[in-house]
């Protein structure tokens, strides 16, 4: 085999609020020939997601951070190109954590198959994925919505809040999405079908959300923070669960916001309304993943959940799609198209 | 039988911040002779608890507030004066939610017998009551204390936090208790067996906190808020438990604290600890109260669990009392000895 390099995208700085081009730096290195129980891949389609924001913070948090000059880190689809793996022939489609990079070389803890019903592949990292599994445990473990129940969430166009709205609907519980401008709206009721939309970017956005939840808040899917947590604080009902899975609106926060500090607020609301706040990582509830795949895909099979991608093409351009992610550029799960 | 008065205290005015005398006013009226089904009760002790300052104020809560001019609520263990309820007779002393006042008439469904173990009557307002329930529930549904964590609680010397600790230490956990003042922590060790005590009014009170957990802490059982929480919260664990059931520190607030706003470092620890952060009152378990009898009754009669009672004499001292209790002033569970 000729020697193959990787175009590979490595951390050059960590940001100091919303990350700028310059954190950011392409790279070309040469990649090693696969050695015993390992494979050589190459990435079809790199997943961009919030939490990688975290990644390129020196805190800590529950992984350890990416170093600067390492390469990011992300989930990918990628094609096996050759095997020294039992199990893994030359062609395979693979779920790898290879990062943002053209070529790597994984060992056999480190990938599995990529789901049959992912067509085309990037479904496995969306739907089909860890976003489709965050929405799905979150709801079956702390969300628990009941029927006739209202379940608010935002972000509801991406991949965890759109198979939040629809999951909650097959659960038989009442849906409410939120999202920014007006064409991701329309595609809440229209193509996630959730019980009612709303633009947070409304001036009356609290009062419309409050109207929209004429019997209050049983759960609020958490991934957002920000103004939508505080219009949906006074909404939520007693005994109401809050995964919360995401912060997005704060990722990029320098410092804390200006006062009065609504710490007390909150805790008064836990307690008088005794609420459940929960944070979760998907990998909490991997137990879970055998029942997410089946009933995930019959119900995208039966096209009782409906998903959306908005897939930027070429790794060069995944470090703009990444800043545009944090501001909700992006509409629907937002993937790169590597090679094809 | 002649006609009885009862002497009651009633709500004489919404308190702004910290309850004043003036907000409560005694009052004499006669008491009616029991119908069908009722008794006349005769309080013996009646219980002073922290949640009594959120029925004083409008705000809506869990319950209703007490309407201004109406008797103070709260549960009393009292004596059967007379009786036209079957299976109740004069003489049996019994729990009711009479309110602050020496006398009431009943019904049935508002009295049940108070425990036999109760010797004291008074415990059955402590540790076999309402505070030591609220601990035992709290953990066994929300803290979940396993062999070697570490759990936290403040006002650990009240009725609540002293079960707390105890009951932590009995599950095999490890208990760190806070308390105000140097008489409170030494009866922290000394009387109710925590592994460490610390004092809140220590100046650097954060940095003996970390220090007495140096495995970080799993379970913080709230009952306080304020500075406390805010030294405990860089200490949780992954997946630590924060069963939230009081928040004194805030009771007397009229506005939220100065910033800047807490809640996104709130949210964000929750998230990236995983933290399950969950309100409850001693009424959402009742289910668990049989097994509370149990082992609690076991536990107090074996000397597994001590308590402390802070005994006041006379009703008219009732206002006095309550307005230390928000401070801290008392020492162990808080009664009114009404009668004798």
């Amino acid at each position: 085999m000729s020697q193959i390099e990787t175009t590979r995208i490595v951390l050059a700085s960590r940001p100091d609020g919303e990350p700028k081009p310059s954190d950011f730096r392409v790279e070309r290195a040469p990649v090693a020939e696969p050695g015993d129980g390992e494979v050589l891949l190459e990435t079809l389609f790199l997943s961009l997601d919030p939490y990688m924001r975290g990644r390129m913070s020196a805190a800590k948090s529950y992984v350890k951070p990416v170093e600067v000059g390492a390469v990011m880190e992300g989930e990918v689809v990628a094609r096996v190109v050759a095997s020294r793996l039992a199990g893994f022939a030359a062609g395979d489609v693979v779920l790898a954590r290879s990062g943002w990079q053209t070529h790597a070389v994984a060992k056999g803890e480190a990938i599995r198959k990529a789901p049959a019903a992912a067509q085309p592949a990037s479904m496995a990292l969306g739907v089909l994925g860890m976003p489709g599994l965050t929405a799905y445990v979150g709801l079956a473990n702390i969300g628990k919505p009941k029927p006739g129940e209202t379940v608010v969430v935002a972000a509801a166009t991406g991949p965890v809040g759109s198979a939040v709205g629809q999951i909650a609907k097959l659960r038989g519980a009442r849906s409410v999405g939120i999202a920014g401008g007006a064409a991701k709206v329309r595609a809440l009721t229209d193509e996630f079908g959730f019980d009612v939309a709303l633009d947070h970017r409304a001036a009356d956005f609290a009062e419309q959300l409050a109207a929209a939840c004429p019997d209050g808040i049983d759960v609020y899917f958490e991934n957002v923070g920000g103004k939508v947590f505080e219009a949906v604080l006074p909404l939520l009902n007693t005994f109401a669960r809050i995964p919360v899975c995401g912060l997005v609106a704060h990722y990029n926060d320098t410092a804390p916001p200006p006062g009065p500090d609504r710490v007390p607020a909150l805790m008064r609301a836990v307690l008088s309304k005794r609420l459940n706040v929960r944070g979760f990582i998907v990998y909490d509830f991997s137990d879970d993943i055998p029942d997410f795949e089946r009933e995930m895909t019959a119900w995208v099979r039966d096209g009782k959940v409906r998903w959306r991608e908005d897939v930027v093409d070429g790794l060069e351009n995944a470090p703009a799609a990444f800043i545009g992610l944090l501001k909700g550029a992006n509409f629907g799960k937002l993937v790169v198209r590597v090679a094809s």
